[in-house]
């Protein structure tokens, strides 16, 4: 699996719109062809910080997601949401295999 | 979604080791009752360090993984092979819901 964990912190007074933003977001990418994992993390200590952890079977299927609308829309509506630029961590999935 | 992103520094002589010992543990989590996800991710720019990402469905499911043979004999495998302290990061898994 092709790993992106994308950090993302929220300005406190939008995390109700962050929320719902991101289920749409969250909801359609798991239609999408090589998605495997969208999972939407909320950080137990700092509950104003996010973790989005989109894992597809392919780099394409990964590349393919920055071009669906619902990605372009989630972009655009919580720019202006955030405390601080977001940070992707890149990683492999390693298991499960393939 | 109960979530821990468990983050591991592996000694770069012990990485091969790691890697079978978190399978076989891998493979034995993901047949317990209430898990959801137990990935094993490589950090992509920092390949000694992995990422467990272990979801259950409730925070007794995971709990209960912490008494399981697998987990106890991985634990005692790999503790020679760690360069720092593991770190467990609590999240809430928001979506998928439930």
């Amino acid at each position: 699996m092709h790993v992106t964990l994308v950090h993302v912190w929220v300005l406190h007074e939008h995390v109700p719109d962050f929320l719902e933003a991101t289920r749409l977001n969250h909801e359609a990418s798991i239609q999408e062809a090589g998605n495997r994992r969208f999972d939407i993390l909320q950080d137990a200590q700092v509950p104003d910080k996010f973790i989005l952890y989109e894992a597809y079977d392919s780099p394409e299927s990964a590349a393919a997601h920055k071009l669906t609308p619902h990605y372009l829309a989630w972009r655009e509506r919580v720019a202006p949401m955030m405390a601080r630029p977001r940070e992707g961590q890149p990683c492999l999935g390693l298991y499960p295999a393939g």
